[in-house]
């Protein structure tokens, strides 16, 4: 996973259009494999900023541009490629809002000439913004949508690669590369269902079990687990822009909640049946149960590491004392019995000095760990 | 954080009934403090492989219990506490189902001496159940909740220690000390509406968002990241014992997704307003954010680590290459810089042989934790 020269030296000289986080990142990745980066933003402050750690220089207008990225906010972003467009006629330009369709739709209601816009979404960010927090590496490992502007409809893609892929677009899958990025080619409706899916309604869903606790007790809520801190903890989220990102994939957004309330219904129904009659009981726990199995089912299509099927990893349990060094000296014993570590999570349990690692390794690997952690003195839980 | 021999001390001889993970592994952790344990279960497989593993023996009825442990299926637990209270008429009989109301409720109605039954409720589990999974140490760290049976109502609690806690209700908090746990007293009502919120309501939340991937494609599901992996992890679970723990508490539950549905039909409501003129649309947009910081501020409410209030940690991420020994480094370096970890995780992304390791510290130890990671040649990226 780097920076990839061979990618970007093709790229010719590129605008930037909103120097924020994403498009300051992308100018410092760039600027790093020595392409040539021009900045742009409304505001001279964000400008200067994102000069000043050396994203670029202002552009003057004095060189053609053959690439143009654009960094605006989600509810300008349309607006702004229609204008770059028009003012750079031989130049790609593609954007970095997280909602395609909508984009594509209004650049082409607009009269924006729609052969040159393709759009892109990096799925990278962090909890700062602005171009202080800017990184060259921000979009290391992750995945670039990257949507053709012709493909309105689902289904249009993939694109067939037998006769290449169309020039615009590997510009753009080229601008990914570099960065270090995967591009991924879907058609814009295909995107926006997609990230309701497993963006937006979970998003929605953690705010909305979060919101339950604004008036629950301390002991009550002294009594969350990890499962609730897992369920929760996108809910941690910046109103306005969420708003903002809601707002502009409205209708997936909606019909996916749609399909969750009907679930949630069949749910309070059962509840509410099981103070029936015990047939309509006997009924209700099947239901329960069949959206619980549901959830499982769900689950099971995420994928897991490196993209391939989810594993079911083993997880082992040990104790860590809460002091500097002893997560050091856990993986030093991990890691001198040869065993590869899939997932890690530390945990503390509320009132002790003390805490839980859970170590995720293969099945294979389970009696091994065991065996060693027991033997280097640690204390296996579970 | 450990077992408490002294606790244990003055527990006298326990009966188990119900020899599945939760009570065999009470009875080792009684048995490893020397306690004399005595073992019961319908089943003459679960019991004998109880005795194997070394968690007690078949009780034969010939020496007089002071304290009883139900293990029972949550459905039958009621009906079990009655029969062990007629049956050892001196002795006080606990629980550990995950439920408390209607259990009270229930062995009032049979006639139960209610005056010697104490509900409880281990915090504690793991993926794998029955008695060869147990574990001696399976409630080290974890709250115990204590539910006096008398205490039938919301605010009774928390008892008032001045004149002392009631002899039988000591016990019980002494069988969570001595098994290593913290225990939490609780009125049975308020422990119920507590795990609705804290427990039921995200388990739901977090299959109904799940559910919704069954029939999603390989390329969309491909672009899930760390936030969906996190609301849906819990959604792996076991359907028919959810079916039963949401089935005995489903007057909270309920009472809890009806509130929940509220804010979900405005969500949706204003997702609908967004195609309507624009004074509709501006509305629509505060409810969204209303929503997402309420979620915010509930997300507030769940306490950090050590049961302190929630510190907001600062994160560091670094590439860690996918090898085994690689974390081992990582955290010798971060040790030998003398900073404490206070939360970590590990997240690949797809399609790459990488980790990011999110590394969460003091914000005061952010710059040095960085300082050293560059310095060691660690990637941070973030």
């Amino acid at each position: 996973v780097s920076l990839d020269p061979a990618a970007a030296g093709v790229l010719g000289t590129v605008r930037i259009v909103g120097t924020g986080l994403l498009g300051t990142s992308i100018a410092l990745g760039l600027r790093s494999l020595g392409v040539e980066v021009v900045l742009s933003d409304p505001s001279p402050t964000a400008l200067a900023l994102a000069r000043d750690v050396g994203a670029g220089q202002p552009d003057r207008g004095d060189r053609p541009v053959s690439l143009v990225v654009v960094g605006a906010p989600p509810d300008v972003t349309a607006q702004v490629v229609v204008t770059e467009l028009a003012e750079h006629p031989e130049a790609t330009v593609t954007d970095v809002a997280s909602v395609k369709g909508g984009i594509a739709a209004a650049v082409r209601a607009a009269g924006g000439d729609v052969s040159r816009y393709v759009g892109g979404h990096p799925m990278a960010g962090r909890e700062r913004s602005g171009p202080v927090a800017a990184r060259a590496d921000l979009f290391l490992g992750r995945p670039w949508v990257v949507c053709p502007s012709e493909s309105a409809g689902p289904g249009d893609l993939p694109v067939d690669l037998s006769g290449g892929v169309p020039a615009r677009v590997e510009t753009v899958r080229r601008l990914a590369t570099a960065l270090g990025a995967t591009p991924v080619l879907m058609a814009a409706q295909d995107h926006d269902e997609a990230v309701a899916l497993i963006s937006h309604v979970p998003q929605i869903a953690a705010s909305l079990v979060a919101a339950r606790l604004v008036k629950i007790g301390d002991p009550a809520v002294g009594l969350a687990g990890q499962g609730l801190r897992d369920v929760t903890r996108i809910a941690d989220s910046d109103p306005a822009l969420w708003a903002q990102i809601l707002a502009a994939n409205a209708t997936p957004v909606r019909r996916a909640l749609r399909d969750l309330r009907a679930d949630l219904d069949a749910v309070i129904d059962a509840l509410a049946a099981l103070g029936e009659p015990a047939d309509a009981a006997i009924g209700a726990r099947a239901a329960l149960a069949r959206i619980v199995a549901e959830g499982r089912s769900g689950r099971e299509r995420i994928p897991g590491k490196h993209g391939e099927p989810l594993t079911v990893y083993e997880v082992v349990t040990t104790l860590v004392p809460d002091r500097p060094g002893q997560l050091a000296r856990l993986f030093d014993d991990i890691g001198e019995a040869g065993i590869n570590v899939e997932e890690f999570a530390l945990e503390h349990a509320p009132g002790q000095k003390v805490g839980l690692a859970g170590v995720s390794v293969l099945p294979a690997a389970r009696a091994a760990l065991e065996h060693a952690l027991a033997e280097r003195g640690w204390h296996v839980v579970a």
